[in-house]
């Protein structure tokens, strides 16, 4: 089960994920200039972060929307990209929140389990229900594979649709969250954990500890730490023992040069950050944890 | 407004969406040994479609799975068949059921309405809230550019969360109708329809009369007609005179040349098959509204 591989990169390294969602204009113009293709000038800038970060971070994920954003270059470097960090036998997790009909699902689950795209973890939007989650099971099964399902976002707009109360009180999301953890049962692995995970923002947390217990045995992927305002003390609820989940930063990382004066040296910045991260991180949870 | 050429296509040729859902399995044969490069089999074999059916189409709509899951080379057909479509003036949807938070749908926004890949109308998923849609409406208002957003969907999985009711009864699909519905308002071309659109299966038609009702200035974007098990008494119900909605079909039209004993003519077959569709389509508009 691939979500062993996970917990023990995480029981060696850290919860950081190093969200490589790679706009252009993250990358410092000096860098830029060296290179004549666009896919190259963000597979090398990705290189260089992957380098600098993948014996401290617990994966990597990349956010496709920037790739696609770029066209046909953007997602050879994509590609190159995802290839790399699997040839360093680390994790990498495609963070494509599709969902879709099952026929369709098929396609999606060969794209991104397979051939070109080919990666450990996809996310899932579960908005279209469960045939549209099961045509990607058997790689789960058979070919180590690995699902983040969204759960609760950390986004404002949340809300709308993911609060919306059955008349048991009950909202959506946890609704959502019974349905994606009878599917995870079938799924676990040595570590206790399944290789059908979930998505659950740390940017709104006044559930988190409900989410956690109630999930009891779900990985969660968490984003929302950093440039989009989780915390730390936020993150720690969503952990047991500093494991059970990976904890997304994307921005906070690419861009952490920005805050010195030296562009050349991004990825320094950006393994100083990771390691920051793991240190924020691990304090919160000692502290949430005692 | 981009959904006053869409209305006025429909009004012209019909209500017909030609789905470009491009297996490499639905290629004849004979057809796939004259080409080398994947991309090239799949971009001559929609070629052919096309040119066999944009006279009486509405529209087409590319499912990118399918393309994804060729890798890069589907995704170089993608790109070619969508500008194939846009220079012979017809209107293209691509259907990407992105959603994701507003930095990242800003992304897809420009992965989809620009460069490589630049469609007429997208597909949303609305599970992450109404900020995962606001950053593709400038697009709409200053770009000639539409949207349709999920609503309810044609599969049975479509019971599992749009089918959630709160403690007014009243089902998640109709709270997320009533949303879009509101953003729709600000986006209403000439013809009374707004460019941002939703997409209601015609699968399950029960409450369809009311989805219309409710969701009045809605243009819907309607799957699940033949393969899928929709009927044309099923779509008319989603229809006002014949408009305001357009109906998908994918294999139905691609695979039609399975009926026949005559694999190379298989883009006479897709034409015939549209045909069909349109007379099916209307006579059951005209027996539902009399």
């Amino acid at each position: 089960m691939i979500v062993d591989k996970l917990y023990e990169s995480v029981r060696k390294k850290s919860v950081v994920c190093v969200g490589l969602d790679t706009a252009i204009e993250y990358v410092p113009k000096s860098f830029q200039e060296k290179y004549f293709a666009i896919s190259d000038t963000i597979f090398e800038f990705n290189r260089r972060i992957i380098d600098a970060t993948y014996d401290i971070a617990a994966c990597f994920k990349l956010q496709i929307a920037y790739y696609e954003a770029l066209g046909i270059e953007g997602l050879i470097a994509y590609k190159r990209t995802i290839q790399y960090i699997r040839e360093k036998k680390c994790i990498v997790v495609a963070d494509i929140k599709r969902g879709d009909i099952s026929k369709t699902a098929e396609m999606y689950a060969k794209a991104h389990f397979e051939g070109d795209f080919e990666s450990d973890f996809i996310t899932l939007n579960p908005y279209m229900g469960m045939d549209s989650i099961t045509p990607y099971l058997s790689y789960v099964r058979e070919k180590e594979k690995g699902l983040f399902i969204l759960i609760r976002t950390s986004n404002e707009g949340a809300h709308d649709i993911q609060y919306i109360k059955d008349s048991n009180d009950k909202p959506v999301y946890k609704l959502v969250g019974d349905k994606i953890e009878n599917l995870a049962n079938d799924y676990i692995g040595k570590c206790g954990y399944s290789s059908v995970g979930g998505v659950a923002g740390c940017t709104h947390v006044d559930e988190a500890k409900d989410i956690r217990k109630d999930l009891s045995n779900m990985f969660f992927l968490i984003p929302g730490y950093g440039a989009q305002g989780g915390k730390a003390k936020d993150v720690a609820r969503y952990l047991k023992n500093g494991n059970g989940g990976i904890v997304n930063s994307s921005r906070g990382i690419l861009l952490a040069y920005k805050k010195h004066d030296n562009d050349d040296n991004f990825d320094v910045y950006a393994r100083e950050e990771v390691l920051f991260m793991r240190e924020d991180i691990n304090n919160a949870v000692k502290a949430y944890e005692g």
